[in-house]
């Protein structure tokens, strides 16, 4: 053995050290913090449950497989990130708003840009449905004062469970998305149909991994929703349908118990349900 | 807003009760046990550094990006682990031994099942090589008895730098590899080239990260090793050309102190430098 001057090696002990003394001074300092942590927090995980070499493989075979899966129309590690409370943590991390301010959730994959903007009763519905609904209610500030010129972009599945944007030649284009603007009252009112709870995509890793955690894919039915007005926090939201029997185990974790609306049954002409909601907006920092 | 019985929704102070009380009472008791752990410290991390929305989606691309870059011939999720540390601290753990018996490393990707066997003192190099040299030494016991019928399977690269599989049209098949076995007397002893530093594939987000992080790509110049006999536990690793300018700065950290050899230069006819290290190894448990 030879001796040298005193230099740190790896050592299981010191393993953090190692990889994070070796991050230039040059670094950008956001990166080079972010960086600093996963490597504190990822060792840490390794050194708690003692990973095994063939837990080890198994984990990189399955990041590699996750990866592998993804194209235009697939975003597996969004997935990944969204069952494991990721998706929602960061949501929120970015998301503190006072008490009583309209809570967010998660955007998710199937918003549009540039839906058609209709005028407040108008239907987003292009291709029927049973379960006929008006949506409405009001958009205000945290004194209660409405909100004018606020924009509500929409958009819920269809009642087989599907986004138009998932079912390219079956279901018409922003079939079920629209865009509304509050008027001096704030508020707003338009007809849809009341939306159903469906799976995540469940045929790939993810999938596997839920399955392995006795885990379903469902998402509760929930009706997408971002209000935004000039001078306001934009909120990306939904509101749930009260009675879903996935609103305690949303595969995604994105249920807010402030987000459950009761759907009341209606007797007016062609509409069977009515969802009413108030958003509350606060004022941009 | 409705009343209902107390459920956990998710909170960002509740992340990570909310996604590990959705792990099934019917789980693998031990992926249940890793599953937890890692929503814990992933959780952690993102509170600690308070990830951004951008952030997060940076961190989506790199990963899906690392996935799809892999293909039979390259694992760019094993680089990423050798470059966090990550491969090395799974190494550690799962080869702890007691002081005095030589210390491991990692395989790496380019190691090949049957390699040809030798007689001691024939030469692994079969494309010449101007840096020749003679490795000897012992194999050995934790008391200093010799190890008899110990596999000493060797590999390493070119003087370009690179492994015969890296390079299949150009290095013979087997170049700068073989195994040898031990006689009564533990010794072993055989010619080859003195090997070279190299750089792991930069080309990939692997490669982008480490230039962010003001990070080379090289790895000091290094001969692998797999010593094993029945009854002794196996070790894997490699010998490290002392004075190599990358030594404290290998890109996978894969050096340990313990490694370092002095390759001492000899005017021996054809022979250049000369190599010796003894390995002791550790009765299995």
């Amino acid at each position: 053995m030879i001796e040298h001057a005193k230099i740190d090696y790896f050592t299981e002990e010191g393993s953090v050290d190692a990889v994070n003394a070796r991050i230039s001074g040059d670094t950008n300092g956001r990166l080079a913090d972010v960086m600093r942590s996963l490597v504190t927090h990822l060792h840490a995980f390794i050194k708690d449950v003692e990973v095994t070499q063939e837990e080890w493989a198994t984990a990189i075979d399955f990041l590699t497989r996750t990866g592998q899966i993804c194209d235009d129309n697939r975003q597996e590690y969004i997935l990944l990130s969204d069952v494991l409370g990721v998706s929602m943590l960061v949501d929120a991390i970015n998301n503190r708003r006072p008490t009583g301010a309209t809570e967010n959730t998660v955007l998710g994959p199937f918003h549009v840009d540039g839906a058609p903007e209709y005028q407040m009763g108008a239907s987003i519905t292009q291709a029927g449905g049973r379960e006929t609904c008006l949506f409405e209610g009001n958009v205000k500030d945290l004194d209660g004062n409405p909100v004018e010129g606020a924009k509500i972009d929409v958009w819920c599945d269809s009642e087989d469970g599907f986004y138009d944007v998932q079912q390219p030649g079956v279901q018409p284009r922003h079939n079920n998305r629209g865009v509304f603007t509050t008027g001096p009252d704030g508020r707003y009112w338009f007809r849809g149909i009341k939306p159903v709870s469906y799976p995540i995509p469940d045929d790939g890793p993810v999938g596997q991994l839920l399955t392995k955690l006795g885990r379903h894919p469902y998402r509760p039915a929930h009706m997408h929703f971002i209000v935004g007005a000039p001078g306001y926090d934009t909120v990306v939201t939904h509101t749930f349908v009260d009675g879903d029997p996935y609103l305690t185990s949303d595969a995604v974790f994105g249920v807010k118990r402030s987000l459950i609306v009761r759907y009341e049954p209606v007797t007016d002409g062609n509409t069977k349900w009515r969802a009413e909601y108030d958003f509350v907006l606060h004022r941009s920092e």
